[in-house]
């Protein structure tokens, strides 16, 4: 894509003058908290017949920082942008004071489906409500992962995962309030990391760099999310072809069935020496093949 | 409002086979996880000329269980309802099945903001993306808390509420995976607590429980979360006029500058014996004034 988007300046924390409680009594202190905007995410994209439009698509309460890749992970999530080719420019919204809003400018001849576009929230969230629509529009767009597929990962390796990612968080340590997410290879190296007051957009800013840094496939690697594993992660993860998906905490019933049906690997409560593999634990060396 | 609707059963957990890795072996076991599924709230109401027509507002991935209280608390927070009276009726959708869909009937005569119904993903997270509308928007329909404005609480009491909280929260205790809210009176007793993979539908939930019990104003209440403290969090409080909120985690910057334009008080970090006031530290007995 050209032209590229330049450096973003990372602004995680916020400083912010508090009152420290205790039981021996109370005194000002300067602390930092994580900083949260929100984003407008614009697509601009050729009509047939050739008349350029942008379209509003998203608002996302997110921390400034890497709204390029932001953008273009999300719309590649909601399988608007299926390919990094098509993007030609993204960049803050002319004439819009603040940087909150980003424009994604799409190739000519790109397809957008507009439908798509409309029901976007509803393809994000409603697997499932009337049955298992959204499973089975996914099942369009994925497909399903299969046991000789690759990676394995060492048990070691993915034990340090979350360690690893920790450390490559910045903000964090300042705020205490930032989600991370992290890309490994399959030896356990830090690919890529960003984080987020939004679980969702700290996974959309990783996948969107790798998009906007010509890294597609993703086969061959691992996300890590310092939280919870919703559905929705599950789903971003499948989108963009990451076999694994391990998280710090607990997984949420739908994130396990989810993983289980497109045979992908999900861990969770990655901590104090262990873990647990919810599916695909064929893919973690070691482990018993029965599962 | 009438008829009541029938007490739900809460499913906040689903049993689940998995591999628990450990560096001295992996092995088999039966675990639980949080249960996750989506929710489609739709809410009727008569249109001038008496024509009722059912409207599809919003889908939210949420653990089944009180999901009355959830659209309710939505639809509240929204400023789509202002009022239980205005409120006939809440269940499931006839003829769908699952019960993945909750339909919230409204009064003949109740005003509805179309435009608000249509701008509800903005309202809910547009503040600031071209300067401040969603601030002002807000602004509108709550007004600034008074210094002097109850309650007061003691310092002991906010301490407690994590563990109040945890206590009350049945399906953490399976799963690990799921946030709480809850409700509180100025000495510390827990009046409601609730549960759910998402932590702005917790939140929905003790509101809409509120709500529909007639037990509204909560101007004498604090709002306690499991988790952190964002700015969506803080605009529902404030919508239901609750002036004091208690993260056991961290805050967001905007859901700082939001409590301290509106007067409220937040505090943080909850956690061994001590914990930090953002703003409105004239609520917390003994805190030093200034702040």
């Amino acid at each position: 894509m050209s032209p590229l988007p330049s450096p973003e300046i990372h602004t995680g924390a916020t400083p912010v003058t508090v009152v420290r409680a205790t039981s021996g009594g109370f005194s000002g202190r300067e602390d930092a908290v994580a900083n949260e905007e929100p984003l407008e995410i614009r697509v601009s994209y050729e009509k047939r017949g050739g008349l350029r439009v942008t379209r509003s698509l998203s608002v996302t309460m997110r921390t400034p920082g890497n709204d390029a890749e932001l953008a273009c992970g999300f719309l590649f999530g909601e399988g608007i942008v299926r390919d990094a080719g098509e993007i030609v420019d993204v960049g803050p919204a002319e004439g819009v004071a603040g940087g909150n809003v980003v424009v994604v400018s799409l190739a000519p001849g790109t397809e957008v489906d507009l439908g798509s576009l409309e029901r976007h929230f509803y393809t994000t969230s409603s697997c499932g409500v009337c049955g298992k629509t959204s499973i089975e529009a996914l099942r369009l767009k994925c497909r399903a992962l299969q046991p000789t597929d690759a990676p394995q990962m060492d048990f070691e390796d993915i034990l340090r995962m979350p360690e690893r990612l920790r450390g490559a968080q910045g903000a964090f340590d300042q705020t205490g309030g930032l989600h991370g997410a992290g890309l490994f290879d399959a030896s356990g190296g830090l690919i890529c990391a960003r984080e987020d007051v939004g679980r969702h957009n700290a996974v959309d800013k990783v996948i969107g760099s790798r998009l906007l840094a010509g890294a597609f496939p993703l086969s061959a690697t691992a996300l890590a999310v310092s939280g919870r594993a919703s559905f929705e992660l599950m789903q971003k993860a499948l989108m963009a072809g990451i076999p694994i998906l391990v998280a710090v905490g607990a997984p949420s019933s739908l994130a396990v069935k989810l993983s289980r049906q497109f045979g992908a690997t999900l861990v969770g409560f990655v901590r104090e020496g262990r873990f647990n593999i919810y599916s695909g634990a064929h893919r973690v060396r070691g482990a018993n093949p029965a599962q």
